[in-house]
Parts: C-alpha cells; sequence; structure tokens
C-alpha cells in the first residue's frame, strides 16, 4: 500500500541553537514576531533566554504568555485577537506542547475567517497560515514537527484534534540548554509521552518502513536516556538526546498515526486535567498486553531497540520480556500507576467512552476493541 | 556545537505509488512536465509505466532521454535548452542518480542566466529553480532527498558539486515495482553505493545525532537486504527496503557530510568510467581500517545495526569484526577487489590528487591524510 510522508521542514539543534533566532525570523521574512508561551515560562528567565537573542539585534516582539495546559478555545481565539491587534507577522512557538499547539491554532486563524470550532478534523486551510518556529522546552510532544494540534473544549470535557499540513512549523530549534531546569517531575511525564509515541507509532497500523525505523531510533535515544537525564536534568549530552528522542518520535506518528494508549489518555486528560504523560503511563504496558496477540512480530525488534537481546526468546517470551521491561520504567521513574494513588476518584463516564472510541489512536491499534473492552480499559486505571 | 537539519519535503512510497504522478504534478502547479531519463530506460518498458499514467489523465509532457551515466556540463546545459524551448514547467526526474542530478541541475539553470560553470560549490539561485519530482529506478544515490548533484567536467575529468538547498526535490517517489527489472551488477553496484552513504555519514565529523540515527537505520535495512534483492530483484518487499535504506542514507549524508570513501572515489570514477558504487567499494574497507583509532567508540555501535553483537568485545576487536564483516559483504556481492581484474591499467595522476584533496568528504572523515597517505590510497587500488 502506497503511503505519504512529509518531512520536517528545518530543525536547527545544539547547545546555544537559540541564538539562530534572528537569523530564522529575518529567513522566514518577519519583521515582528509574537511569542506564544505560558506565565510559568514567563516568569522564569528561560522567556529571557529568547527575548535577549531578540533585543541584541534590535528585533521587536510581542508576548502573549496566557497559554495554560491543555490550552483550549478561548485561548486561543484571545491570542488570534492579540496576533491579528498587534500586527505581528510571525508566531515563535515558546514552551511544551500546550505553547506549540496554542502557536499552531493561532497560526491558522490569523490568516482565515472563523474560529476553533469550524476547524476541526483534517483541514485545508483557505488561506496559508502564519509561520512558527517552534522552540520545545520539554522533551515530549515532539509538536515542534508534527502537523496536529490538540486544542481542550473545557465545556464538552473533550480533546479536539485539528490536523493541517499547513500546521507544521517551518523551524524547529532543539536547543538542550533549555531543559537545565525542568522539575523531575515534568522531564518523567514529558518523557514517558515522547516514549509513548516512539511505541504506539511503531505498532500503529498506519506505520510503514520510514516511520518505524524512526520511532525505533526514538526508543533507541529515550529510553537510556530518560532516567539518567531525570537525574540530572543539567547533561547537556542527555538533555540533547530526549530532544532528538522526542523530535524523532514527533516526526514517526505524525506521518504513521498511534494507538490506543493515546486513545484512552485523552478522556483521562480531559476529565481530570492531569497531565498528558501520566494519563499515557496508565495504559501504555496494559496495551502493550493487549496487543500482543495481534503484533507479535514487533516485540523482539523493540527488544533490540531497548537494547536488550532477543536471541534464544520465542516472540511470546519476547513481548513478555518488553512487556516487563516498560512497566519497571515507569516504575523506576516513580510514576504512579493508578488515579486513585493522586487522590482523584474516577468513574468511566459515557462521554469519556464515546471520546476514546471515536479516537483515530484507537484505529490504528493493532487490536481491535469493542465498547465493553474500551469501557473495562478505562476502568483498569482507577 | 549547533547543527542545521533539512527534513525531505515529501515522499510517496509503496508498490503502486508512481500511479500518484498526476496529483504530484497538479498540487505543484505543473502543467506541462518534462521527463528526463536516459536511453536505457526509454528503450524499456519502465519510461512506458510514468508516461502511462500521464496520458490516463491527459497531462501533456515531454521526454529528455539523453542523460548518460556520470552526466557532463553539455548535457545539463543541453536539457535546459529543451526545458526552456518546450515552454514546460515542472521536471520529473526519472532514473538513478544521473537522472536525478541532471534534473537538478536542469532546474536552476533553466530559472537562472549563466551556464553550469557560474554555480559550483555552495549556491544560493537569485531566482527559485523549476520544482523537480524525483522518481529513483535504482537504490542507491538517494539523490531524490539530496540537495547536492554532482557535474561531471569530462575535459578536465572532474567530478564538480553543486550545492543548493533549493535544489531539494519537492517529491520523492519510492515505488519497488519500478526495480523489479534491475540487473545484477548494477544492484550490487548501486546497493553498496547506498551502504557507503549509510556507514561514511555515520562517521562523518559532520554527523550529528539526527543524521547518525537516520544513518544506522539506512544500515539496518541495507546489509540483511542487498543481497537477497541482489538473488531476487522481483522481490517487492526488499526492494522496498533498499530504496528506503538508499533514501534514509541520502537524507543522513547530505545533512551530515560524508567521507574519504567518497574523497577517493570520485577521481577513480572521473578517469575510468567505472560505476561510482564500484569506486566506493574499492576503497571502503580499507579506509574502515584507517579510521579506527579515530573513531574506535563508533564501531560497536554499526556493528550491532549489522544485526551482530558486540557485547563482550574489545571496541578493537569489535572494529575488526566489523571491518571483516564489510569485506566478505563486498566479496559475497561479487565486487573486484581492484582495478587490475576488470582491465582497468590504473597510474596515479596528479589530478586525481588535486581532486581527492579538496573533496569535502576529506574535511569530515575522521582521520585527517596528508598528500602522501592519499596517494598511497589511490596507489593501493591498482
Amino acid at each position: 500500500m502506497a503511503y505519504e510522508f512529509l518531512g520536517p521542514r528545518k530543525i536547527i539543534a545544539g547547545e546555544g541553537s537559540i541564538t539562530s533566532i534572528p537569523n530564522e525570523v529575518k529567513s522566514l521574512g518577519g519583521k515582528k514576531p509574537l511569542i506564544v508561551t505560558d506565565t510559568g515560562i514567563a516568569n522564569t528567565g528561560l522567556l529571557r533566554q529568547l527575548t535577549s537573542v531578540l533585543d541584541e539585534q534590535k528585533i521587536p516582539y510581542g508576548i502573549f504568555s496566557e497559554v495554560e495546559p491543555d490550552p483550549g478555545i478561548a485561548i486561543m481565539e484571545k491570542g488570534k485577537r492579540v496576533f491579528r491587534e498587534g500586527q505581528y507577522d510571525l508566531l515563535i512557538a515558546f514552551g511544551g506542547g500546550s505553547s506549540i499547539d496554542a502557536s499552531k491554532v493561532i497560526s491558522c486563524l490569523a490568516t482565515n475567517e472563523g474560529g476553533v470550532k469550524d476547524y476541526l478534523g483534517i483541514v485545508v486551510f483557505k488561506n496559508n497560515p502564519i509561520s512558527i518556529i517552534a522552540i520545545p522546552t520539554t522533551a515530549g510532544t515532539g509538536s515542534e514537527v508534527t502537523h496536529n494540534a490538540i486544542v481542550t473544549d473545557k465545556d464538552q470535557k473533550l480533546k479536539l484534534i485539528i490536523r493541517s499540513l499547513q500546521m507544521l512549523p517551518k523551524t524547529a530549534i532543539l536547543d538542550p540548554t533549555l531543559l537545565n531546569s525542568l522539575p523531575s517531575q515534568m522531564i518523567a511525564y514529558t518523557g514517558i509521552d515522547a516514549l509513548t509515541h516512539a511505541i504506539e507509532s511503531f505498532f500503529s497500523l498506519r506505520s510503514n518502513l520510514m516511520t518505524q525505523q524512526l520511532s525505533l531510533s526514538a526508543v533507541r535515544l529515550i529510553y537510556p536516556s530518560l532516567i539518567p537525564f531525570k537525574e540530572n536534568p543539567k547533561n547537556i549530552d542527555l538533555a540533547s538526546k530526549m530532544l532528538h528522542g522526542s523530535c524523532l518520535a514527533g516526526i514517526a506518528f505524525t506521518n504513521g498515526g498511534l494507538g490506543a494508549v493515546h486513545a484512552l489518555s485523552h478522556p483521562i486528560g480531559s476529565h481530570y486535567h492531569v497531565p498528558h504523560g501520566l494519563a499515557c503511563a496508565l495504559f501504555l504496558s496494559q496495551i502493550l498486553k493487549e496487543n500482543k496477540e495481534a503484533a507479535l512480530g514487533k516485540y523482539g525488534v523493540l527488544l533490540e531497540a531497548l537494547g536488550m537481546n532477543s536471541q534464544g526468546l520465542s516472540p511470546e517470551q519476547g513481548a513478555d520480556k518488553l512487556i516487563e521491561a516498560v512497566e519497571a520504567f515507569i516504575k523506576r521513574l516513580g510514576i504512579p500507576s493508578n488515579l486513585n494513588t493522586i487522590g482523584i476518584k474516577h468513574e468511566v463516564q459515557p462521554m469519556m467512552i464515546e471520546d476514546a472510541m471515536k479516537s483515530p489512536g484507537l484505529m490504528a491499534n493493532p487490536k481491535k476493541f469493542d465498547r465493553n473492552q474500551i469501557i473495562e480499559l478505562l476502568r483498569s486505571v482507577r
């Protein structure tokens, strides 16, 4: 079967690569960029690392720092108004997945009529969106190289997806120095999100030779680096490996799809506002168990990518060894194994079931689940 | 150190993906494409596979089928005249590296003043080149995703390089069915070229975390597939693995550089008109030996990518095991080990030395060679 693969436009990486920003702004024809970020980042020295580079080169800019975790429709539409009123001409997304996703949506709304709800699903925008330079400050979402954005509908408690090839950032800047003050819990949650992207995109029914290779490369970078990085966030080499792993996983899943873990984690995330990586971790090893029969041939390859030997093992044994390794890994990261231990009283709501059932991740998952199985899976993370 | 990485624009792959051509022509705004190919392909049914798809959709097109192996300046400038006089608006490169490289040069000359010699080295073209859809019919050069082209100066017996980000094809189509009538010697030569790209880009001093992962992925696809593919060119799965491996190696080396093998193989190729892959094979294991000290830490990783165990081996032993494996591989492919056995009387010419000494590959090679060492290396392939 034929498939299409879209590469990232341009990646600038390495220690201090943030200093390339003025050049990138100019080469994209920008004269007055708007920085989109969150309050947390605005209040730390992190934002100054970006603005001081712009100041030095006398590039005027604005700051929209109101992006919230799991950003909603209202904040994105507010961002659009700020962008239009300030007559900006370029977006600099600076932060985690929330800031980058918000920038993507703002970039499309800024040049097109209507609001977020007019553009759900797979979209071709009439007018070209504003160009984006994306600078991740976490190693997790891979949003800097994907062509989708998640918008949380706070009223309906739903995560909405907008997919458009036009949303792909023009430049991604992977500067490991920006990660050196990340809290260790944030490293764990964003890192397990990246690992989940790598694993799910590898198993995805929409994956192909190209995306599978990228998924495995991502696993090879993330798995040995995440725990040491959590223990030593100032280590530039580890931060760089995590950023590259997260980025490779992003290229893989935006082209090759995800799986049931993402289908299940989104409703949990939008109902209880738990970090997306935590929600993924709750389901990861369980879905690996469920997929065993449907995708048995892939477990040994993945096991080798973790750096473990699969020789002499039956496919079954290889799969079990992989699942054990992933379970142990999540435990060593200190990620809770259910919602109860973090004080969330969880009951499966009908909306959660609907949300999971219509997720594209579910369609790309090797094993097919019916409604009752989805309910069981959602219930299991209590 | 910061680095820049440019992704491929769009890859369409899989059995029958050539049927996507009309869509791609339209989406790139093409109304009358010029197909650039060689006489060999024009005389086989291969070209009809492309033209019949265009005919069906009533897309008018022209054919320039005069590309020679190691295409020279004259043929590229002739291609430019054909393009301009026929008032074409898009290029379809259909063939091996020669046809794709020729298309790249034609694409730039068509919209800019001057001839090939006005644009050597790293170039920013004043006017945007014509868009290219690249369709490789061999799995070797990776030219469908690189931003460089090799032009042979037949008078001076030199391989000239033009590098421009603007030359990157807009779409690469990897259809494995196009490879099913490749002669086995061609499979061996183009395949070892792809493997050399993967290995040299992995060792390159200009490589980075991203390109190294792509290089290793390329090795993982090419090494186990090349010999079986040579024995069974109608196997679609193997053809697909070779095309993807060659493509990944192309993305890796165009962003991360090559090494001494390429520096040495170009003068041999331009003097004796031997296939580029053969020229690479003559030097590959030898340069791996030379680089041992300067890049010892990398051999074990590469060995694992070949599917061999490096556990329990010292770095030295791992390097030796890798070199032996590569030597045995070239032998099993039936590639001659020197020029004498194929009837070429080789004497090192001063021009060859100059050519190798100023090659960018030499600068990116882990070990530094002086002039005398280069002479020795060139002499060794007699």
